[in-house]
């Protein structure tokens, strides 16, 4: 049996999270760049983007990563074969716009419906979603931080897609560790840098796609202090506004075990032509203000993969049938054999899969809402406590919806047995590719201390407080319904869980080593209960839809009660540690 | 910085286990096949094995995943080069028959011995050890089942390693369900049979390493009864007797996400002459008698991996530095980095893996053990109980330790970072090679199966008392070390929940919804429980040591203890939620 890989956008689900989970329409009408921004209008957006995706952006994948990119003899890089020309037309139909700042051309759409579009980009093809998707933090970067020359310069054709966006910050010797970075720059009589420097790992350095290049490159100013406060950020574009070509190169293409079709170039700065953004030595704040974005969008490119693997895993397992079902009667009409959908270890299997994409999926809108309302909330105190609470869910959204991605890709490939195995069922490209999720944009490993550090103990729990006490409005919500009591209780649980833990952990607070060895408990714990805030937000929004398909309501009602009884008890040991502090963690050179 | 891909042989961790957790030569006094084997005897094999592994399968591995296999325009199949070399070195050491059967020009040497043996090929090189993978089995198919014509034409030559074999199971619609297949089988006058059908995902069907390859296919003859039961098994050697080529061509080569240098063969006989092995119907009860071994090797294939995953990411950790360790004082010289070895994160992932290839290798060597003794030993009750416990090992063994070997693999390559994706660094190879093993020989869903319904409920636990009789045997012996009380505690611990899952599983015995629903739990559960057994057993054999080296001792003792304290918890949802009985598990289709 040949399956194709295929898409159908969850736009029924999209819509329903806008719509009942999160009530963004009410949201909106309290921003003012929002406010004339109705619901329906915003599904025709998501419409569009399914279209685009499935049209335009899937037929590329596997040809994609079968082709990969090829370093010219010239320098350049050559994308597989149609890359250019859906990047044209992604252009023509101004989506790089959607949520750019109408000051520079942008449509200034909500970064929430940007993010779901971003879903659908990315299930349908990383590979290729991966050169537009640096063009939000360059100009956010740009537009917080630029001068106004370079402003003018560069945002209007960064924000039209015109030109595309690199970031240029690893080296071989400085990965997580920024402030170990060596590239230099070296201010000119006319303002301008000179940068000399080598850096790895950089996505779409170059590439045929769009006529400029703008490389956002960490640097060293000379006499700049050790460590990563020494850091300074400049732009450095492929091609100079007198139209020369800048000295810049890429010197290699990594070979990698997937996103076959990204280039990613290791660059050399021979003296390259730049300009300073931001304050000297302030490169990394200068940086920072694209960051939970950033991490947004990585987290997304997860959640992506793992609907897609998703889909498709449950479109075979209900077509391929084998053996019957354990205490099943004797078949009607002689069949031998059942969809393998009824077998309990793949109902488990897509249960849980289905589940965790539909609460990872509530998670990143609210924290794409909070992004929102941190920008355009009419409210002062408002925007503050939505930055904190996108501050806080951004690295629990990229560590475990970027594991998702891989770890679902990999469930649904146990799916198709050893099909799964094969190329040209679609499903390992999604395990190759989903894997570097987990690594760019700050490690996971990075993300559960910036959690824990920053944005638990930071604020000494005061947004996760905030946070508990939303959930606990949702909990007493969920106590009308008679349904939806179990999902209350569930909620409460988690959240009395969270309490504890977090007094434990401000306990700790001087013991780093401490506190350190319970980071990833804290990542995974904080993750599920924000799973419960979605399980049971997303069971009580189902029970009060009273038109539509009664059948789609008690399915999503059965997936939210399964994820509450088989999946939300992982979180339990979780709490537990945190609770009771940690346990020996013994040296590991030792251990050799 | 840049790592080269290595292998240091755990030979030391290897005698350990043979000598002080698992006391093999006093089992092997006990075997009279085995009463002249020494320890120093089987360790020095074990030397020769590791110098093999290293010095002609290792440097063969990622040259073999770039250039695959290649169907040649007559329809035979060209190995990576160097392959054949290497079998032929392989043949002439005599590798192949180790443990072969004596009567047919084997060694006779333990499985134990062959097991750890083959830890290493597979951790070198697991494409090229799928070649000679499948000749145990063929060999002890052939050797209970086939007829003496049979035997005496076919056995040497594969006890030998002179000739290859290949298990032709496989087809488009019948994978995990073999009742499905339709290859068929014609008797002829001559007592031949004709086979005439279709196989994929044939390992080695093809390939130019041995001048024959002999395939057992699974077939049916003309009146055969439906389903499984109507199964027979015949041979089929690519050349006959006469040395004419039989009518069977490989009709393709499958690309895969990994094992690129494993021949994976779309197989068609056409007529292709073959002789019917054991009785008519009653061939999947011919192959079950290697079924034991044959998936005891794939279990070692993932230990193989997670080892070789484990010790490279080891020691790129020790080498490589970012940032400081939290809570570290000022750095004396001025080190701005740490090792990320000294990182907790890092130190959770590390020391979790080595303590799971650790316990990994103490069970695979257990289930080994008792083959060996249900095979060999004196006594007859000894031989019925041994059979017992290695039927109940096997399908945990070959479920979880494929998952470590991916698992494994991917945690590993996390700690590479960025350079863990790009393919120069040897670990985004061993992910992809591990995949494919929690599929094949069984998917790892088949075993939680077979496990539940066959070794637990088969005998109405029978086989897992008697295992928790030894485990609790185990901690007695635990409660006189001081520094062993703490393991003793814990293994208790699992023990008491395994007696109270049993009867509740034994209660649920006429659901087969319900329990099958708890498959995966159980499969989980009782993987712990010998996790603990091997954490207590380990560290009573380490703390029994009074020579040697104290620090090798004192951190075999830490990654114990680091286990019991970090991973064991693990274990309790399993426990409960197999004790309290299933919760719902709502049907698929309708969850569309």
């Amino acid at each position: 049996m040949r399956m194709s890989w295929n898409y159908e956008a969850p736009l029924r689900d999209m819509r329903f999270v806008l719509e009942h989970v999160l009530d963004a329409p009410a949201a909106w009408a309290q921003c003012p760049a929002h406010a004339e921004l109705d619901l329906d209008t915003a599904c025709a957006v998501l419409e569009q983007g399914a279209r685009f995706a499935r049209e335009r952006l899937l037929p590329l994948n596997a040809t994609g990563d079968r082709q990969g990119c090829r370093l010219q003899p010239d320098g350049g890089v050559r994308t597989p074969d149609g890359f250019r020309d859906a990047y044209e037309a992604f252009v023509a139909a101004a989506w790089p716009a959607l949520a750019g700042p109408p000051r520079w051309g942008g449509q200034g759409l909500p970064l929430l419906l940007d993010g779901l579009v971003r879903e659908m980009f990315d299930a349908c093809n990383h590979a290729w979603n991966m050169y537009p998707d640096l063009l939000h933090g360059a100009v956010q970067t740009l537009a917080a931080h630029a001068d106004d020359a370079c402003r003018a310069r560069y945002l209007p054709a960064l924000v039209s897609g015109q030109w595309l966006a690199a970031m240029a910050l690893t080296e071989p010797q400085a990965g997580s560790d920024l402030g170990l970075l060596r590239t230099r720059a070296q201010p000119q009589p006319d303002g301008s840098l000179r940068v000399r420097g080598s850096k790895i790992f950089i996505s779409g350095g170059e590439h045929d796609l769009s006529e400029n290049i703008v490389h956002l490159v960490l640097c060293r100013l000379p006499d700049a202090a050790r460590g990563s406060r020494g850091l300074s950020l400049a732009l450095v574009p492929k091609f100079l506004p007198d139209g020369s070509r800048n000295a810049m190169v890429c010197e290699g293409l990594e070979h990698k075990m997937g996103l076959q079709a990204s280039a990613t170039c290791a660059m050399r700065y021979d003296d390259a032509v730049g300009w300073l953004v931001g304050e000297p030595g302030r490169g990394l704040a200068a940086m920072f203000v694209m960051m939970n974005s950033a991490r947004l969008h990585v987290a997304l490119q997860g959640l992506g993969h793992a609907e897609m693997a998703t889909q498709n895993a449950l479109r075979y397992a209900l077509e391929r049938r084998q053996s019957r079902v354990a205490g099943a009667r004797a078949a009607a009409g002689g069949a031998t054999a059942d969809p393998i959908a009824r077998h309990a270890a793949m109902r488990h299997v897509l249960l849980g899969l289905q589940a965790q994409v539909e609460a990872g999926r509530v998670i990143a809108a609210r924290a794409a809402l909070a992004l929102d309302l941190a920008e355009q909330h009419r409210d002062a105190a408002v925007r503050q406590a939505a930055q904190a609470r996108a501050a806080l869910l951004t690295p629990l959204l990229k560590a475990q919806l970027t594991r998702l991605g891989f770890d679902g890709a990999s469930a649904a490939l146990q799916v198709f047995g050893g099909y799964g195995y094969v190329r040209e069922y679609g499903i390992e490209q999604s395990l190759r590719d989903a894997r570097i999720a987990m690594i760019y944009e700050g490690t996971n490993e990075i993300q559960a201390i910036d959690l824990l550090q920053r944005k638990l103990l930071g604020d000494r729990g005061a947004a996760l407080r905030a946070l508990l006490q939303e959930c606990l409005d949702e909990a007493r919500a969920c106590d009308g319904p008679q349904q939806a009591r179990p999902f209350a209780e569930a909620l409460r649980g988690q959240c009395d869980a969270a309490a504890r833990a977090l007094d434990a952990l401000l306990a700790l607070e001087h013991e780093p080593a401490a506190t350190s060895a319970l980071a990833q408990d804290v990542m995974e714990a904080l993750w599920w209960l924000l799973c419960a805030w979605a399980f049971a937000s997303s069971a009580r929004a189902a029970l009060g839809l009273h038109d539509g398909d009664a059948r789609w309501r008690q399915a999503k009602l059965e997936r939210m009660g399964y994820a509450r009884d088989w999946l939300l008890p992982r979180a339990s040991l979780h709490w537990q540690r945190i609770t009771a502090g940690a346990a020996l963690l013994p040296e590991l050179p030792a251990a050799q």
